[in-house]
């Protein structure tokens, strides 16, 4: 059996997020399909991160397993040809009997794009949150110092400490803010991201940035741990992954 | 009555084009619908380009005449939330009682996007054109040097000279090829365009870019009038109207 490694991008804006879901559209259950379609047997995939519904990847990685072989060049073409347009294929490799996209992780880059013109541009629509409201990109700046570095990140995530005792403590090693024409993009690496918790980075920074919330909300989000202190939960239209380091 | 002047932009991929239309979804549709919704009278459109089927625009212009009070400040956000979100109006004034948007026009300005990756982004599909074979914008930059400046432009449009003996005589004032990661972008500044005229402009530029039509096609489109010579019409989801001048 070889490990096959694959790169993909999506457009999440009709896909109920990555896992597999009887009655739901998903990225898993689409490309699941298309790989059993082209190598007739079952399949069964693990992801570098399951992305929730309506989140966008630039370079999702994942993996499975099979005994067929398997031409590395043309490969990543059939199965585009297997897969619906918002879903694509952008490389497939042999990778080690041992890899596994989500155990081996060493970070994760995650792109959050806002809108911040007066009207969002129809082509933004589904690719960014439109929040105007930004008037010091420098204290977005300002602030994603203070959340660089290793914290218990429990107050920015939407996980619920009753259903989940597990650690919570994770490292961000850079959060950019990126100032554009139109948009202002917040880029965070880390090596593992809660729940919600970029989506979480994200409103906290805008709302900052806006004169919402002052740069002190992030020292006590993580003293006391309370999600509610911090901005809102920036809609996944905005949220790409991009990169997937190992 | 006042002459009242609106900028807008539009993702065409739902629309029938511009143009009114009885059964199909059009931007005039649209925007006439929503202006007497909010004016609560009948209003009567007009544009600088009547933008075919799927194609885009960042910045169309269109007028229409009331006797209404309009307050200019709020007038394009009480417009947007009567609009759906593949369209935007982006500004709104008074015009001059005699301005006309099509007629008065100096130039226009269109953007034509080519994906040029080897597999389409999800994100780019709906505005791009994916013709992954370009290897020398070069070439491309060296043919729009012979398709500028003034000539009979029939053989780089659909129209059928059986139903349209107009004259087709027009100026092209630039093209520019830009290079960008992911795509090349063909920006024409014209006087005015000939039917399907800036989409046979970029079929035939990128087909001299990949090698398959030689540059001194663009003489032979011209002296011959006869549009099977160039390169395809290159789809409409690639299209954007940029900027009309006035």
């Amino acid at each position: 059996m070889k490990n096959i490694k694959l790169k993909l991008a999506y457009d999440g804006t009709h896909f109920f997020g990555w896992q597999n879901n009887k009655s739901k559209r998903s990225v898993e259950g689409e490309l699941q399909r298309a790989l059993e379609d082209v190598l007739k047997h079952p399949v069964i995939l693990q992801a570098a991160s399951r992305t929730d519904r309506g989140v966008h990847a630039h370079g999702q990685i994942v993996n499975f397993f099979t005994a067929a072989t398997i031409d590395f060049n043309s490969f990543p073409h059939t199965l585009n040809e297997h897969l619906p347009g918002d879903m694509r294929i952008l490389g497939a490799e042999k990778a080690s009997d041992t890899f596994h996209p989500a155990l081996d992780v060493k970070a994760k880059e995650y792109r959050y794009v806002i809108s911040k013109g007066k009207v969002l541009l129809p082509f933004k629509r589904a690719f960014s949150w439109h929040y105007p409201y930004i008037i010091s990109p420098q204290k977005m700046h300002d602030a994603a110092r203070l959340i660089e570095g290793t914290h218990d990140f429990l107050g920015f995530s939407n996980i619920s400490l009753d259903n989940d005792p597990e650690d919570t403590v994770r490292t961000i090693y850079s959060i950019k803010i990126e100032v554009h024409a139109e948009e202002i993009h917040i880029v965070m690496k880390g090596d593992h991201f809660l729940y919600k918790m970029a989506r979480n980075i994200a409103g906290t920074l805008a709302y900052i940035g806006s004169g919402k919330l002052a740069i002190d909300v992030i020292p006590e989000m993580f003293s006391q741990k309370n999600r509610t202190l911090g901005g809102m939960t920036a809609p996944a239209s905005g949220l790409f992954l991009d990169t997937i380091y190992y």
